[in-house]
């Protein structure tokens, strides 16, 4: 990879132009002040002869019947922090959110949080039970599954803790570091209403416990509320089965709410009349404050955004000019109805394009492009979402929350961009 | 894989039915007739004792940085017909679609077509040209490219061969192999008119070729009309950057097209005043009649759909009782309206559901659920799409097209369901 600031003329987007077709007759060309540096070269070897690659017949179909991407591209990748947990066993990674566009994560790089490991379950051995305060108490088959009516939705799944080192202040270098705790999945399943419905839910059942088949039996309590409105028991994502490190073959899909109660490896829902206050609502994805006391049942993603580039991960490689700033928004409320990018620190603020699907709890791609003169920046975006509300500043929640707590910091993120095109973490005041 | 027709209580949906907590005390879930045979089992080992892989911690987090599919997954893959060309170097392999849900095909198995292998292209030497009939000929490094504003688009890329096969009466088994050569995908890219803006086409420049880096130097002619409305240069798929059978690093999206003029690996746009009729636009990619005269330019692909599960490669593994059929539907003038499904060869129709997002130009997902008597079946699916066209017989086509040509084969697909829940293609008077 071109290290920023190279401007030369190496094909990695240096501004040297050259006249097409013998000359200065396109000196034209160089004129378009402001607009993008495309080279006209003469007489370019790469057209007017056969290009190195196009000599001999590459690999044909079948060469890999499950593809992979470029060897170009093998620095796309999930990646952890070594110092952040003990063992990878119960450890996280994050998605590479600055090289990517769109919406659409794709499978083989959305992060990991395991609490104990992936489980190996087979297809046939699958179970899933629902017991508790139900007039049925069933056990469900994969192939059963498959038989009630599914649906297809896009959703965001965003760990509670992505972002949770920035309470304390600008701690990792890398969108993929401070905010790649997240990915966006088509999903196909069987909404929970149905299977909930089926099995007969009593009246006193007003939660219900989701609980995972691997080492750690991950469980988290549900209200009934939000396991009838949007739930879904899913075995898709992206078209295809979901991935071992996903829950294969079934997860719990809470669209919006924090990524732990997402179970994988989805083995047990059991009906109740209260919440069971087990490990991972109390002493984990609870929100520490100041003053000692912990808020509990944060589920909600609330609003927020990130610049995916520029970001020190993806500086500006081409220097002054037109340039394009792109980022992520999703709220766990709904869609997001307006992004706004700031280039100097808060202070002026711009609207953002949102490109591609606008859908409910799901990522939104935005852009917001401008003539960058060369001089420093403090870029920042700013995500509102369907319900009118506004993500804040670092300084705004750690004025209520302290900074105690690793959850649910939706603050303003703010890059700094250094004339030479790299970028970094930064605080602003 | 256990074969169709197993009805045994083995976990792959049999219909076997035992009380839950000791006995008949659960009969009535037996009594659920014509709903899923969701089984009570007591005491369940897999739920009261620790399940075989929750004993151990599995793989943690890095196992794989770019993860795959789970092994229990392996048959999920691209595959070709080895007797269809000669040499793998142009040849096709085809989308597992039989295995798929929802509407985003993952990148790894979007089937492929190369006319002469996959060109190994590296980012920092990719070229754009664009010349001809243009105030401004030039040239764009990919950094170039990403100096233009963006947009993300959901489209499906179907062959023009797709199905071609069945012109001449149920030649191949699968779904598969007669409608695999599709995939849908979000690509994120430039907006051609972007580039043809910024070069400055002239009066007279009414058409473009469209030109591959690979060995066969790939060419299409396209009216600029198409061009300026809704064709992309496309650098990202799914999020990702293009995968290398896909045209890494940049492709042409052509949306609802054929997939030829898709063109990959794409180095240069010619602008000019009158189509070039290279080879794979006059002896390939024209619709050979029974008069021995072709239709050329026939870019657009038809509305189409196809049940995907149950058929061929799909079967029916649970028996009797709530069944589900799922497919697909397309078309490259717009949305699909309706979809229906017919149960007896299309003698009655019944409306299928459609669920996922309906976009331009893109796959849409179908459902119909039924409870299946076990009797054969003829089903098949029928697509209307936003102009009202709606999908014809494959006899309505050979009426008017003959059946010479390989090429637009739309029609109604019949799957015949065995008893057994075995499924094979067929055709109906």
């Amino acid at each position: 990879m071109t290290k920023p600031g190279d401007k030369a003329g190496d094909g990695t987007g240096g501004t040297s132009r050259r006249g097409f077709l013998g000359g200065a007759g396109l000196a034209g060309a160089g004129l378009i002040a402001g607009m993008v540096p495309a080279r006209a070269a003469s007489p370019d070897p790469m057209i007017t002869e056969v290009q190195p690659w196009a000599q001999f017949l590459g690999p044909g179909v079948d060469d890999a019947p499950y593809g992979k991407p470029s060897p170009h591209e093998a620095h796309v990748i999930r990646r952890n922090v070594e110092w952040l947990t003990a063992d990878t066993a119960s450890s996280v990674n994050f998605t590479p959110i600055h090289e990517l566009d769109g919406i659409i994560t794709p499978n083989g790089i959305c992060f990991e949080r395991h609490h104990a490991g992936v489980a190996d379950i087979a297809p046939q051995d699958y179970r899933l039970m629902i017991n508790g305060l139900v007039d049925r108490e069933m056990v469900f088959t994969l192939q059963d599954l498959l038989r009630f009516p599914r649906e297809n939705r896009i959703y965001f799944l965003e760990c509670a803790a992505n972002t949770g080192m920035e309470w304390r202040g600008a701690q990792l270098n890398g969108a993929q570091f401070t905010h790649g705790m997240i990915h966006n999945c088509m999903y196909t399943g069987v909404p929970l209403r149905t299977l909930l419905e089926h099995a007969g839910v009593q009246p006193n059942g007003t939660w219900l416990l989701a609980e995972g088949a691997d080492a750690s039996a991950m469980s988290r309590s549900i209200p009934m509320e939000k396991a009838l409105d949007d739930c879904m028991v899913a075995f898709r994502m992206n078209g295809e089965a979901l991935r071992p490190e996903q829950g294969y073959p079934v997860r719990l899909v809470v669209p919006g709410w924090e990524g732990n109660m997402w179970v994988k490896w989805l083995r047990r829902i059991e009906v109740g009349d209260a919440p069971w206050h087990h490990r991972e609502e109390t002493s984990k994805y609870t929100d520490l404050l100041a003053d000692g006391r912990a808020r509990r049942f944060t589920w909600e993603m609330h609003a927020k955004s990130v610049i995916t580039s520029p970001s020190p991960q993806a500086p500006i490689y081409h220097g002054r000019g037109p340039t394009v700033i792109t980022g992520l928004a999703w709220s766990g409320v709904g869609t997001i109805d307006r992004v706004d990018v700031s280039l100097d620190g808060g202070r002026n603020w711009h609207h953002a394009r949102i490109d591609g699907p606008s859908l409910d709890k799901s990522l939104h791609r935005f852009y917001y492009e401008f003539d960058w003169d060369g001089s420093p920046l403090l870029i920042q975006s700013r995500a509102m979402d369907s319900a009118g509300y506004v993500q804040p500043t670092k300084d705004a929640l750690r004025e209520f929350r302290g900074t105690a707590s690793i959850y649910h910091m939706n603050g303003i993120q703010t890059w700094q961009v250094h004339s030479s095109g790299e970028v970094e973490n930064v605080e602003v005041a």
